[in-house]
């Protein structure tokens, strides 16, 4: 078969990356071939950076160029309250809403038996300690909302039990600018009994 | 809003490629930022050798790190045959089914006068010119089954007429593997009218 070596190589590395099927990563490599040197001089030297510069926050466990993170390091913000999310990016979702004053928690994902995702593999210990050591008012358990997501809630809200902690979960129900029609069983439910009054 | 600078970055110039939006790129940031030290490196050192090494063959337009291509090198090819295809990635296409063994001519595009693609803006020149210099019996129009496609290869078949060579298109119908349900009207059409004798 024709193959050409430096093509085949970044074919293949691209589709390491998430969501990048061979097909996907053939036409990246493509346009990389014959895209402008100055595009892949910036391509090359913003990957560059993020592997440098991007760490974890010791803190809460978010992507971040400074440790603490620039949340946890902002006096404005109410340190009684900590929204524990999967991922990272989880943190940049929630930001975009402008909406939460509080602090995060990066659990780096959820407990699953069927991926073998145990307790001890996410971040809950952290959790614990900053529980513990800082006076916290309450914990919105933001995990997603699907079954791994949902077992992580439930043992996470157990831990927290009895130690006068507020622990919420978000509200499920219809997603904003969606159709009835398309709505499942299971999000129909939550939606049915999150109902309000108007 | 709360950012950080190098991912947000990266996730611009990820933007940029082919079929990722901005939801696709920042999930591949994130993952750049916690992957391993040593897929960074490899992933930036197969762009940086796309990047240096890729060029077009002078004689087909496909990419090649040879000019000439191998193809365009390869003695045992059949030189009186042309497949006339739209973009170079049609080429690895082709030589995956191990079943054409003549030579590419690549266009760099279709005509679209929605796109603002006229004749000139494709690389017709340079196929009259082989056509006109090599001994040519046959030209295979592969450009894509659209509308685009369609009008190429009606132009250049107008083109290539009266010249003793014979000019084809290749054959429309069912994919194989598909269901017969989800064929469009225009494919079975084309399948119908290219039935065969079993």
């Amino acid at each position: 078969m024709y193959t050409v070596k430096s093509i085949n190589k970044l074919v293949k590395e691209f589709s390491n990356l998430p969501g990048i099927g061979e097909k996907s990563a053939q036409r990246l490599v493509f346009f990389i071939s014959r895209t402008s040197k100055e595009y892949g001089k910036r391509l090359i030297e913003a990957i560059r950076e993020v592997m440098e510069k991007v760490k974890y926050c010791s803190v809460c466990g978010s992507v971040t160029e400074s440790d603490p993170c620039p949340i946890c390091q902002d006096r404005t913000r109410d340190k009684s309250i900590i929204c524990v999310v999967e991922e990272p990016w989880d943190v940049f979702v929630f930001e975009k809403t402008g909406k939460f004053r509080g602090l995060y928690h990066v659990l780096g994902g959820a407990i699953s038996p069927t991926k073998g995702m145990n307790p001890q593999d996410i971040n809950i210990g952290g959790l614990l300690k900053r529980v513990k050591t800082h006076k916290i008012r309450e914990v919105i358990l933001a995990t997603d909302p699907n079954t791994d997501g949902q077992a992580t809630a439930l043992y996470i809200a157990k831990l927290l039990k009895g130690r006068g902690i507020s622990v919420t979960r978000l509200g499920m129900g219809l997603p904003v600018g969606g159709d009835l029609e398309f709505a499942d069983e299971d999000t129909l439910s939550h939606a049915l009994e999150g109902r309000r009054a108007m």
